[in-house]
Order: C-alpha cells, then structure tokens, then sequence
C-alpha cells in the first residue's frame, strides 16, 4: 500500500521547489449548507475552495479569470484533481487556502493548495488539506490551445522571482 | 512532468489486479444545478457521484452505510481523493458509475471509480473520468477504529471470490 | 403573522384547481452530500429536487429541456421559488417528487411539486415539502421572449384533458 | 395570477415595518462552482447566501449560532423558504447580503433578505434578489422548544430599537 503516499511525497516536494513564490493567500468561512451528517464539512467541498483560491491567486497577479472566459476565450477546465484530507473542517471555521502555481506548460497549469484552519484548542494552524489541480487550456469548443502569453509571462515572472 | 502521470498507472493497476471483482454500477442523472458556466458539470460533483457509487456498492453487498453509522457508529471519512477527468460531463448526461473496493485493511478502505456516459455521436461508452477514494475508518469521535468483522469479510469475500 | 400562512393555501388551491392533471413522479435518493450536520438534507436541495422534477415533466411530454435550450434557445430561469418544508429528508431516503403545471402563460409558466418519502415506521408516505417554482421565458441574451407554440399546446393539452 | 405576487408585497412590508432596524450587511463572491450553464448563479444557491447572511446578522448580535446547536441545542431548522429573483448573479460577482430578523414568537423567528450586486454598468446597486426564512426552533430530536430567553431578549432589543 506504499503507493498511496507516492501523491503525498510529489505535493510536498511541489511547495518545496517553489519555496521562492509566496502562495496567494485567501479565505473562506465553512457554510452550513457545506456541512454533512458527520458533523464536518463534505470532502468535495474542498475541490471547491481551492477553486476560490486558484481565482485570487490569477487576481494578484492582475487576472480575472471571468475576463480570461470572454475576452480570450479561454477555459482551464480540471483535467486532474487530488486532495489529502488531514483535519475535518467544521461549522464556521475559517479556512486559509494557500495556492501556488506549482508547475507551468504552454497549454497544462498546476496548482497546488495547502488549506488551514485556526482552533483556539491549537496553538499552531491547524492543516486540513494538501491538494493539487492539473488544468489544460482550451478555448470554447474544448479544443486544446495555448494559454495566450500574457498570462504565461505574468505567471512565469512570479515563479522565477 | 512525468511524476503527474503516477496516479493514472496506480489507478489502471488497481483495476487490472481486482479484475476478478465485478465492478459495482449505477447510474446518476447529471443535474442542471450541477453544471457550470463552461457548458459542463463542475469537477467537484464528480466525488459526490463516487459516493453515490459507493453506497450502492456497499448496498448490493448487503450493507445500508447509513445503518453502519447508525448501529456500529462507524464512520468511513474520505482520506483521499484523486480523480481524472477525460471527457466533460453535459447537462442531462446519464452517468454509469463503476465502483470496487480497490484495497481492504482493518482500518482503511480505498475504492476505484470508472464513470461513463453513452452519447448518440460515439459508436462506444466514453469515459468521463477515473477516480479513487481513500477512507479511513473512525468512531463517532473521529478517532480511528477497525471496521467491523462482519463488513471487512463481506467484502473480502467479493474481493477473492 | 397570518399572512405566513397565505403561500400555503395558494399552493393547496394549485393542487386543487389542477386536480384533472397527473402529476409527473420521479424519485431521487437523499446524498450523503446533501445532508447537513443537523442530520438531515439541507435545505437548498429540495430547488434542486424540484428541477429534477420538472425536467422528468417536460421529457414526459416529449421535451428534453437541453433540446429547448439548444435548438430554440429558450431557456425558463426561476424567477421565484416557494418552498414549505412539513418534515426532514434523511439520508438515503428516496424521495417521490410530484411535479405539476400550476399556471402557463406565453412568458411564464408556474410548476408546483409536492415531495415525499416512505419510512418502515409510517404507515402512509411522509410528506416533505410542498413547493411551487414560477419560471419566465428568455432568450439567451436573458431577454423575456414567448414559450415557442408547440410547447405551449403540449403543456395545455395536458391540463385541459 | 394576480395571487402570484402577494409574496412581495408582504415582503416589502416587512422591510418597511422593521425600517427601524438597521440589517446585517455582509458580503460573498460568487463562486465559479455555483454558475450554471445558462451563464449565472444557479437559484438554489441564493438560499445558501441568505444563510450567509442570517449566520452574521446573529454574529452581530453577539452569538454564534454553532454555539446555539452545541451549548443549547437549539437548531433553527427552515421550516418555509421563499425567494423572488430580480436580476441574475454573474460568476466573480460580490453579492451583499442584507438580512433582518422580520418576526419573532418563541419558537419562530422569520428573516427578510436583500441582495445587491454593483456593476460597472450600472450607476445603482442592482437588486438581485428578495427573500425570507421562516425557522422553528426544535431541540436535537426535532421537536419544537422555545428559543432560549437571552437569544429572543437580544434579538427583540434591536427590533424595539
């Protein structure tokens, strides 16, 4: 069962190559309705909160992915997505979503994400989750195409600081 | 780049090696309030259809996982999920889901996902995506604690057979 | 605070005055991501039940909704939604959704629904909700525009008959 | 159909009734995951951001209402829901909530919501959508209780107000 962590050990050496780029920091506070019977908040919620933070990670850099849609028509739909659940979040909790672009080619963008939360039972943040998203860019018709340069560049420039 | 890829070999593993279990399947309607802007169902709800999967696998093997929560207080949080997507899913979509219990130990229990849809412009199902679950098995405190005997040899009775 | 009280008897009045319709029936079964950490389906989801239900009326009557949209670009945004809740929807249960045409217009068109589930330790079907959603017809540029004819006599014909 | 509309004039009575009060005012974005393929917020979402709003409006008052559940277990289940919607939700929109308490009994509390969005193109706030919440207060059976005394004293003071 060792392959399991295989995904672990990958995101970890991801956020360590790219110790030089500070991660986009953004939070959301957990909603009741993303809460399940378990008293936690439902793991595909997640998925949904790196979303919020791959947003305001292309924000800081000057993006608004809304713009990328109808001025270049371009989509980054999810081509891959992993996430390692550490700690349940709960009601209200506020959760800090760390995003870093974690790997960049012409057409493919990797974002990495680690997610935490406060407690006042923890002196330290409390990690709830590591996970990554692959994204392949593609214009209306879901055909592949480039991620137009600007972007690229910008992206780039942030990754080589 | 390469290491991106590990988890797609993992998971074709995984369903090559429990070739001899007959996959669970069900199937699921792709709903309007699961789509997104993009014209296709937003990735997150991809894990809500593995769970529906899951439990309909847990279902044919005799088990209700509300009843497991209810009478034995267990509780199987996801620990991980990585999913592949390789076609878009549209609004409306049938989606048949294929669900296996992928590996079993007293305390874990990882299931693979194959979701498929039928369209009249394809001579052959088309993939949608790929995933795996990883769940941990906890009490009502969220502390770890093995998955009654009963269900580990249920299911490793399938698992053999 | 009588005048809480004046949806409801709107609602029994739709029931009644379209008494002569069958109701179309579907089911669908209660996530585990739907429910919240009361236990119980949270609350928003029964809209989305609702869709469910009128989008198995209209493929009753021959439509497929993504066909309307496609082919005669009309789509029917909810411009209101009402929603009683008489009992909480639990975890897999399976939940019949009646769903009926309570008032059509050449821009409008009124569905209202009725939820219920069956319990081992009830005798008769629980009722859930009751519901009423009030739609109005737009073309893709969100402009008001009529319901094309032959849909209109369709969803006639079926509540004169 | 004249019936259809008295919704919103109770609506907007009880906004003028509680003039005297000023609402909670909070904000969210809105999501890429909460679009639909018609390009805007899909409905059902609107009751999530009321919830937003109405957790706030008790943080206001001084209580958390994760607390409620646990220190008092008090829930305040949804037990009548409506929403009537003036103007779409784009994707990336800032939506503010503002949310009054609109009546009060014991075990009943109603909440009235507005909710706005600014726009480059639009000199006013636009309004996108009006609703109410009528909530009874039920014990962790689900049985009706009275709300506890300090929580309808503090609520009652702002209304006198």
């Amino acid at each position: 069962m060792n392959r399991l962590f295989t995904a672990r050990f990958f995101i970890d050496r991801v956020f360590a190559d790219n110790s030089f780029m500070p991660p986009s920091v953004t939070t959301i506070r957990v909603r009741y309705a993303e809460t399940d019977q378990m008293g936690v908040a439902y793991h595909s919620n997640f998925l949904i909160w790196c979303e919020v933070g791959r947003v305001e990670l292309l924000r800081q850099l000057g993006f608004e992915y809304s713009q990328m849609e109808i001025e270049h028509a371009v989509h980054l739909p999810v081509a891959e997505a992993n996430c390692r659940y550490r700690a349940p979040a709960r009601y209200d909790d506020v959760v800090t979503i760390e995003t870093r672009v974690a790997a960049l080619r012409s057409t493919v963008i990797k974002f990495a994400y680690r997610l935490f939360t406060t407690r006042p039972d923890a002196a330290e943040p409390v990690l709830l989750a590591e996970a990554e998203t692959v994204h392949v860019s593609v214009d209306r018709a879901m055909n592949k195409c480039p991620i137009p340069e600007h972007y690229l560049s910008a992206i780039r420039g942030t990754m080589d600081d």
